[in-house]
């Protein structure tokens, strides 16, 4: 009972630091200091102000809407003097992060069931009906083969298929694009972003922005950063591309709006940054698929209530709009872990400055003598001899 | 060869410890038991059972998919009597993680490709075909102007255009919304996770949920938390706002469903957790372009073969599901990062009692006569005596 | 002035480092060296090598767009012989990440604004209009009821509901599925992913892959695992589900692609991992709402300019694209705070090996009377008194 009381005394009441061996020398003190000043610039300089390692980081949850705006006219022998609006070229008309503008299109009208010549290709081209096999269907045919062989035109025979005929051709993609105009259209992206950790939530139209501003506006990087309309050619331009090429084929375009905000500071410092990149690349060595493009059709029926459809081939540029950013605010762990592991580095000083002084300096002996005291150990000492 | 086995054996059989002064003073050993006591209790404490710091954390990985109920009538003298199911008011039909449902609208039907008057506004009313620009097309115009100038009724005139005529005049939007009765649609989420890095995976429908529990249940944060089934009128008063207001002009509709599991416990405790959000934000000093809308469109064809359209400018309430949250499990790294930075930090304790004993107290001399032992430097001497 | 210069030369020419006792000891030499190598080993071996905590970690941001090819003929006695193209099953047209491919199909035709009896079941089944209430509607009515009781069939009466007319009657889904040919249908992914912090940015197609290999090739995890078109049959026997089982109800299979990529190595090495997993479980025990469906309509105009629709509840698959994974490439900070903590640990050994010198071993009053100094304190030494 004492005995433990004594010792918890002992325990409360005794203070132990390590001793320490106080060289006086210019070279090992100074070169001691300056590595210690080289850690310290480290964490504080570095790890603390440079990386913020004092924040707490969060990534952004984030909502977006797009609408686009323009009309285009095109005049084409198929389809005569046409007007072209947002009903006709959005599709589908909302999408959730992204939009799709359709640009160019390869359209076969009133398509029924039934059958007719495929298209000539390697395949498809045949001069009997010995070259059809009946019920075929390669993964790139309009349809499933009759397993007769009729003619395509006045020269060359195919393989017949029954599909919707007749069969699209879709071997000659217009130049330049159908929809050119597009070029003109203007898209508005609104997106609200929150940090959840931090509950902070924001919107890239910011409250300084008036209703007459943002009519007018559009975006460029340079006189109007925050204007959150942008022109659809510009955003490809921006991309390093020309969107007469890329509304040839189609493609996709991202988006790109970052947050990344430093929550320590005020809110209104918080703002997204815009970026453009074009997300299918389009290296000449091996356009394996290139651009962008899907079909989908228009239903109707005719007089006799026969189904007929408009198959559209429709290749068009999707915009994605891609939000991404971290969030930091000060908090009380990761600093801590800074600061901790900041210390440990600190003791390295020392342990350098150990080696060069017990080691390197030609008075080591004298400062090993200072440093150490040498405990023997009796069985250590046996030991010893019994190694002789 | 003997020399270097000798360095080897000091190696491995001298243990060195740090030489320490115990001081036996109250004042000083309390004091740093108690400092030492504070960061033992900031890092057991703090960082590992409330930051739980020794969990391996990952980011939540989701599919979702989202099913409508519901039937609404309306009776307008335009359209007369009819019903909306799901298939006449979601548009697309679906989405990934999101679902839009029509509340109110603007239709404009059986149009068709030719010339007819712009609405009247600041831009198109015109006097002579003077005040218009024949190819010319503004952003918000419905059309390309044909450079005439015609009567848009009695009273004013307006610059033609091409277009899909007769051009759709969303001036008015019609108050109450127009399917209103959505109020009382139900929207079932379902949502499967998954926690990549710990091979997790869960659903939102809960395994102790009963099939006919979910026939009849809709969610209510009190009563049934984690039925997957919600009315769209309670989701936005949840958020705080009136459905009937917002069905109006339309808005997006954030179903946060929050996935924080701590997988060291039983995987049945990691439940969702939902809440609303409204993620269009109505503030009524600038309502740039409010709500939410877009325009699409239904194609027929007339007895002559003509197309025609019926074009709906839809608003509505577009409900998007966001899921997010962490999972954490008890991981060596992240654990032994804290106990090492725990560890450095707990030095900080000597630190300060240090400065204390040394600096401070009134023995503070008699103190470092005892940690420190000089040694003095011969060159260190003689550089001293240069310097006088 | 000159005390003060006195103190920055004592600071900047003093060295100070602790005084060791240095004790010669097989044991606790051995058992000091043992327990630094394990945490050495620790360190570097665990966390350095295989977690790579020298690295900094970033997340994916990505662009999916996908492409289904194939046709399926089929021939019922409501539609006749009929051929599927990407037209008619894909639906929406596009989406972001995911695709709908319709492998089954309830198909209502010729629906018209009206009155009709309703599908029965037990709310709806009557005997006479006392069991029908006007303008009610459940969640699962097809109309709102009009009040009267009408004769379903010869043997059963209804509760008469104005609504699309007749009713779809969903009670019997086809099987086999429909579309069940959808099995040999293909999917071509194109995936761009980007890390931003590091700005580095890929395509699952890879350089290396010839247009001619894409033409043909199709995806298999040993011949062809870089091959980004997938059979769909085979994606869903590769998560273990029979597709033709699948089809019926449809399901939605998620498509995983892990980019998990080392920076440090050559860009060559990131490669994309896929792997496919289905979202939708279907445990037999509870299968609330199976599998994937949804309605969709195609409208018409009849002769008299009448609207009319063809409803369509479709069953299918949807294909989610879930892009994941973490790029790591060395950092200095996350390396310094591995570091540090690394050097916090080593401390341990010294300890753990002072607990054990200083209470466990014969010696241990030798050994202390070594290691410590006793200061006595003349305060204390008072108190001290004061106490007996």
């Amino acid at each position: 009972m004492a005995g433990c009381c004594g010792a918890l005394r002992a325990f409360l009441f005794e203070y132990d630091t390590p001793r320490i061996v106080l060289i006086r020398s210019r070279k090992v003190g100074l070169m001691n200091r300056a590595v210690q000043l080289l850690i310290l610039a480290y964490v504080i300089g570095w790890v603390f102000l440079w990386e913020k390692g004092y924040q707490e980081k969060d990534s952004v949850v984030s909502s977006v809407t797009t609408k686009a705006k323009g009309v285009a006219q095109t005049n084409t022998s198929q389809l005569g003097f046409r007007i072209w609006d947002v009903a006709d070229y959005v599709i589908p008309a909302q999408e959730e992060n992204s939009l799709f503008i359709m640009t160019n299109m390869i359209i076969t009208v009133n398509q029924t069931q039934g059958t007719c010549p495929e298209i000539p290709d390697k395949t498809t081209v045949c001069e009997s009906d010995a070259n059809c096999t009946a019920g075929s269907s390669g993964t790139h045919s309009n349809g499933v083969q009759t397993g007769r062989c009729v003619p395509f035109n006045g020269s060359v025979k195919t393989c017949e298929v029954a599909s919707w005929c007749p069969v699209e051709d879709d071997s000659r993609v217009p130049r330049p694009a159908f929809l050119k105009a597009a070029e003109n259209f203007t898209l508005l992206v609104k997106n609200n972003i929150w940090y959840p950790k931090f509950n902070f939530s924001k919107r890239n139209i910011l409250p300084n922005i008036s209703t007459a501003y943002l009519k007018s506006c559009v975006y460029d990087a340079h006189t109007d950063p925050f204007c959150p309309i942008f022109r659809l050619g510009q955003v490809v331009e921006s991309a390093g591309h020309s969107f007469q090429d890329m509304a040839v084929e189609g493609g996709i375009m991202g988006i790109q709006v970052k947050w990344d905000c430093n929550l320590d500071r005020a809110a209104s410092l918080c703002l997204p940054r815009y970026s453009f990149r074009r997300l299918d690349t389009r290296d000449a060595d091996h356009n394996v698929s290139p651009g962008y493009n899907f079909r989908f059709a228009k239903y109707y029926r005719d007089l006799a209530g026969q189904e007929q459809r408009t198959l559209i081939k429709a290749y068009g540029i999707r915009f994605d709009v891609i939000v991404f950013g971290k969030a930091g605010k000060f908090d009380v762990i990761p600093t801590m872990i800074n600061v901790g592991s900041g210390l440990a580095l600190l003791g390295v000083a020392t342990v350098l400055c150990d080696i060069i002084v017990l080691y390197c300096m030609k008075k080591r002996f004298y400062y090993r003598e200072k440093k150490y005291k040498f405990v023997e150990d009796y069985e250590q000492g046996l030991a010893g001899d019994t190694e002789q």
